[in-house]
């Protein structure tokens, strides 16, 4: 554990800091008590093509940032920092990684150390599989433990996050079959602030539609990562990812077929989140909703059973840059460095 | 079949005109050619509360009609007409049908009709079943002889519309196992123009929710009715209904357990779809969106097999006031009428 | 004036085909009635880096084009047709002009032929003045009887359509002074179909924004060149425009000193455009909204006196891809060929 | 002052607890370092129609508050609190805070005590004037005094809080000439949580429409009283509110005919908000957007001079509901009870 209660304030960097994940990871620190107090500076700030600009150019919502000028992604603007955050395309993390300290606290908020099977990683990404690091969900069975000190930790996908987090209850009880289908309707930030025809506002705005269907979204293979892990068998997991016209936030349905009844479902959900501070089970039938956890690192859970069809039917709500993404950076950050979990996070949304 | 080359000039009426139901099937009639041609005349636009104002106060967007006085919905005032659209809250249509003569073409927007199963109606309307009428969905086998003269239409539900086309040919086909999952993203119109806070533009918009889960949602029965009835077997619906930030269209992710391969089941669709009109399977590889149709009748359907989970993945996307409830209300009009079944309607959208 | 009736059909070209004022103007063709008669024929469909693919590819929402192949856009491609419409960027339409023919109907939604003043052209556009073409707004005093039978036309910028046609009957009636301010608030699509990361979902969504503030805009000088010469005297124009969250649309607040009084003004105005089949003046009270002329020809406007700030005020909305670029093409292009001039047009919006 | 760093925390109560207005406050105060540290303490929570209900159900992403009952707002549920916020419709406020001890911080999110000209009221408001209080907009000259130790204060409107701070230094400057025009934009949620078929999702989404125009709006005297109060002479405003299709912000522009050049306008501007918390002039050039400080307390600023129109032209971005409200209702509670302004506000905005 860092000393952190005294001595020179933590220095962190964050490395893609123009983008859209490094920018919550900054929206959060800014917030995070260590640094209202002191204890953590925010360090070095680095982009690709940004670099050379102030990041008040790309990240306008930041004010007390905006005159901080962004350095290149290199080992060397990131050396000299305690806690490193990387907000960086897959597949350059490995590399950076090799090139700072073990002390380090490296935080990946991209994909290549999230998978423990190569084979899936080559098959969905096509390059070598670069390893594996602790997997930033503390509200998995034994994630917790392994974050706590950990210096390496691969931040969870944000649709892996919410519909591992809604179904893992249900099989790791074994109260259903392990079959699942997945439907999340996704904001846009999910894409990242990739330049393409079919993110420009126009498109989006009015519409809404699928895409890398039947099995060939990335992070599928996570989703069944996570739910082998805790039902310790074979799941099948059937995702399908909508786009939606909402700048953020997803609302994941996830069914899969009951072996009991509503009550004993819920009872499972009820004991598996009650100490949990950011995961949130709804009173009964009252249904999640994605603009009530705008900014904030909270999942909202229904749980449901459709009698007819035979199915366990959980909805689950997160914001895909907070708990999807930046808030569970902060979250295992806290939990490598020994403070409060929940510090800088917060299950206030922003809305209307 | 109507005379309709020459003669007097068809009186169609529309209750319910200052509803969005309503409303579209105004704005179809307008582009009609029959109408264009001065052989179809708009008469009598009735509403509840509204009544008593012109039209332009709550159909802006219908210029030709802005002056146009909305009376009471009443058998009087919907008297002396040859057609009769119904847009009204379901539970209206009943005594209405029945005080207007037998030949008066009826067009019931509305779900009263719909249902062929007295108990489902019941369990779900919580009220006694009115009977059926055809089903206004011509593209499902055998509806289009049905429609073809009818003086009394049941329109479908938008859920069901695409739910039914995304999935009857898998079905009848016998290519699937009978236990399908539909999850399906709707915009707000769907809703009606219902005074309710949350379908205020401050609460939804940038949010996206589920509601009626777990098959509790009245589109469910008439899922399984119109599967059943093509498949000629008992099928299993799992249905969720999401609403997100959008106007119009619904986006429906359609699953079932596949028996045959890609190529197959690809061949199914180009087959039952060949010689439709309106519904359109896009080249391999392009997925619907519901932007690409607003406005328009058209059905855009994608099919996919996702091996790993094995499964049949269909993507659908419908305008839910066009093809989901006024197109359709068109479509079945021009049959029962005799009129060119694609006349006024068109698969060109408004877009972006 | 063309022979329509009889003879072969007229053939149309699309330059930028794959761009939203040109998937616009092809929209509006497909429901022209002399496309529907088989006396226009869409021809040549041009493009840029799309060219070699299928028109569904970038305008998913034209279904009967759907299997197009774009090609590139040369003055070989663009031979042999009636009519040619541009939807190119600024500074291409020139050199094409050239090489068409004098008889071919050119009708250029881009700037390069809107501004009389060369000086102005080369301050705003920083590049050569390419000369001066028929103006493409019916509504202005004299502009209809010199597009009847035009082969050049260059239609005009969204936002001078919507503030000139605002503000025209005031400057003209001499009820106003001539100094006029003017705020217009635009959906995303009047950005055309560019790259830009301001422009991606994820940031307008949520989000208003002024740009080219305080004169800087490059309609500037299109709107005080159309009030100028209806006014017959040197307006002030203050315009800025602002971009807000929809795909379409632009909302205007117009306002001047004004002279008179309400119902004085309401007069000049109810004159003005009693014949005009697209300018709709709104009953008092009741203001424009774009989402009522969305996919529409229509300008909508309301009129008002501030009394205590001594201003005319003049809300207009309008679509700005139909009757702000692609609705005057084509109404410009009926004019040229003696067609009707509202064929093809409608003042129906697709709402909601 | 209140003494607050021992004894016992202080109570806050919230009047009008399940509206957009008191959600934003409570959102606030449960930030607010004082709560944090258990020095503030969030008492009641009273509201009309939803009293007798969880506050979870009209405030969801106030996860902390979720089973909290909301209480009927009477002089007895508020009594036996240090500071009662007041988010109720007009004309309630009097006979509350008249009911409530002196000592009691009131602070009033409604209109009622805004006003200081009876005439005015009576003229906006259709009912008596009920007096004025402390004016709870620190940034203006003299208010922040004025603030300190207040045991009763007025918030400001949303559009006089954005359309003063971007004017108030030109026009006590006298840089300008006391005629002012301000366009604004706002988000849906400035109308609150009312059932109105205007405010649905479906009407707003994709449209915007102008409402109260030709100073109708009752801010119009607001900004008279801020603008003419800092000028020392009458101001003439013309004000036009405009309705986008987002839930928060306003974007305001606001022009006056200009006396001096830019760079005098600037140095103008950043002598008056140097050492401004909230109040941001951002670099040359950029410009202010809505989504950068949405959830925020920031006012972000451009200045520019219009040289042919002879004008000078600032624009303001602020969260309505934050700054334009609850953050000003924090930030002068703050101020009331000698807290640092600040505290439990950011200038932090949630993008994208």
């Amino acid at each position: 554990m860092v000393e952190t209660s005294s001595g020179p304030a933590l220095r962190v960097a964050v490395a893609g800091a123009s983008g859209y994940a490094g920018g919550e990871v900054l929206r959060l620190l800014l917030q995070h008590p260590a640094h209202r107090s002191g204890r953590l500076e925010i360090g070095a700030l680095t982009a690709g093509s940004n670099a050379g600009t102030p990041l008040g150019q790309s990240q306008p919502h930041l004010l007390p940032l905006a005159d901080r000028m962004l350095v290149e992604t290199t080992p060397r603007t990131l050396a000299g920092h305690d806690v490193v955050f990387l907000g960086l395309p897959h597949g350059q993390s490995a590399d950076l990684a090799r090139a700072l300290p073990d002390s380090t606290v490296i935080i990946d908020c991209g994909a290549d150390f999230r998978l423990t099977d190569a084979t899936a990683w080559e098959k969905y990404y096509q390059s070598p599989h670069a390893g594996t690091w602790p997997y930033g969900l503390p509200e998995l069975p034994g994630a917790r433990e392994r974050l706590r000190g950990a210096t390496r930790i691969a931040v969870p996908g944000c649709y892996p996050t919410v519909a591992s987090l809604a179904l893992a209850p249900a099989v790791a009880a074994g109260i259903v079959e392990p079959r699942v289908h997945v439907v999340a309707v996704s904001g846009t930030s999910g894409a990242g602030r990739k330049l393409d025809v079919g993110l420009l506002g126009s498109e989006v705005m009015g519409s809404a539609r699928a895409y890398n269907i039947a099995g060939a979204h990335r992070h599928t293979p996570e989703i069944v990562q996570n739910l082998t892990a805790v039902g310790d068998c074979e799941v099948n997991v059937s995702f399908t990812p909508v786009l939606a016209p909402m700048p953020r936030g997803i609302l994941a349905t996830c069914t899969a077929p009951i072996r009991v009844d509503a009550a004993q479902a819920r009872a499972v959900y009820e004991k598996a989140y009650a100490d949990e501070p950011f995961v949130h089970l709804l009173p009964e039938g009252v249904l999640p909703q994605t603009g009530s956890v705008l900014g904030s690192n909270a999942v909202t859970l229904q749980v449901a059973v459709d009698a007819d069809a035979g199915l366990l039917v959980v909805i689950g709500a997160i914001d895909n840059l907070t708990k999807g993404t930046a808030g569970a950076a902060v979250q295992s950050m806290n939990l490598a460095l020994g403070f409060d979990e929940t510090a800088g996070l917060s299950t206030v949304g922003v809305a209307p």
